[in-house]
């Protein structure tokens, strides 16, 4: 069913990353997770798109056996608190926007990212805390079309930074 | 830093779903994963997505802690080999779409998906096998900007869904 059967589809795997104009000017804010697979995922993730640095409340393992080379590229920074990294960040002139379902979330798939962003996770339970919500610009949601009507965290984060990678695909 | 601290960010979770127009013609195809926790974590995206169905080659359990309810929703249909299954959707009119990286694969993030789509996942090691990529009508990748230079097949899985429920938001 292949197009063009006298030039065959052919795995090409580890093809070179893409280059980016500029380093990316997203960061990630996490509450310490119940599971610290879901950090290690996001760190998997983060290093693919080539987001550089995820700021961590409290202390969380990397496992490096679902991280990958992520490890070496993505800098992960322990605080014992969200909120005042976050009005750092606001006065440096970052948007800080959390991912989570509240009175006045903005459609992801029809906010337009700022680049310079701090994109804020919640918890597996507990979602984005009121002190870190006080800190926010803005929130985002993602629809939801079925059950059981909540992605997972890492999940989540996944379609968010992939949104923000299309909307600046060079950086 | 809320916009509008006389109406504050407020927590509204599981917010009631979005109501899809139609049925979703997405159909998931699978190979036997070496990690039934990917398979699982897919089920649950597929829940929250509104995606009905997905096929599986070989025996996958489903781990009901990752999978939550969408286990009940998301009907898994275990096949002994994938390219008779897919030779039989393209028939039925299904865009038959592997998501790998190839010669001749599209950027996710510009590809058109057609809304009846049968989206086709490589296993974890190997990829998309060649007796499966000779079935498919298009394969789709995602730009990777950094290490590890390639996506948990769960996390891709992730973003190609995302992309589709983007570009069919009502189903």
């Amino acid at each position: 069913m292949a197009e063009d059967t006298a030039d065959p589809v052919e795995h090409v795997r580890h093809k070179p990353p893409t280059v980016l104009d500029r380093p990316r000017e997203l960061i990630l804010a996490c509450p310490q997770f119940n599971s610290n697979v879901n950090l290690s995922r996001i760190v998997r993730l983060l290093g693919c798109c080539g987001v550089s640095r995820v700021v961590v409340s409290g202390r969380n393992k990397i496992d490096p056996e679902i991280a990958r080379d992520a490890v070496h590229s993505v800098q992960v920074e322990a605080r014992s608190s969200l909120p005042p990294v976050l009005k750092r960040f606001a006065a440096e002139g970052y948007r800080v926007v959390g991912l989570e379902q509240t009175n006045r979330s903005h459609d992801l798939m029809h906010y337009p990212f700022q680049r310079k962003t701090v994109l804020v996770l919640g918890s597996e339970r507990q979602g984005i805390t009121p002190e870190v919500l006080a800190c926010l610009h803005d929130t985002v949601e993602i629809p939801v079309w079925g059950l059981p009507y909540s992605y997972n965290v890492a999940t989540a984060a996944t379609m968010a930074v992939y949104e923000y990678c299309r909307q600046f695909p060079r950086g």
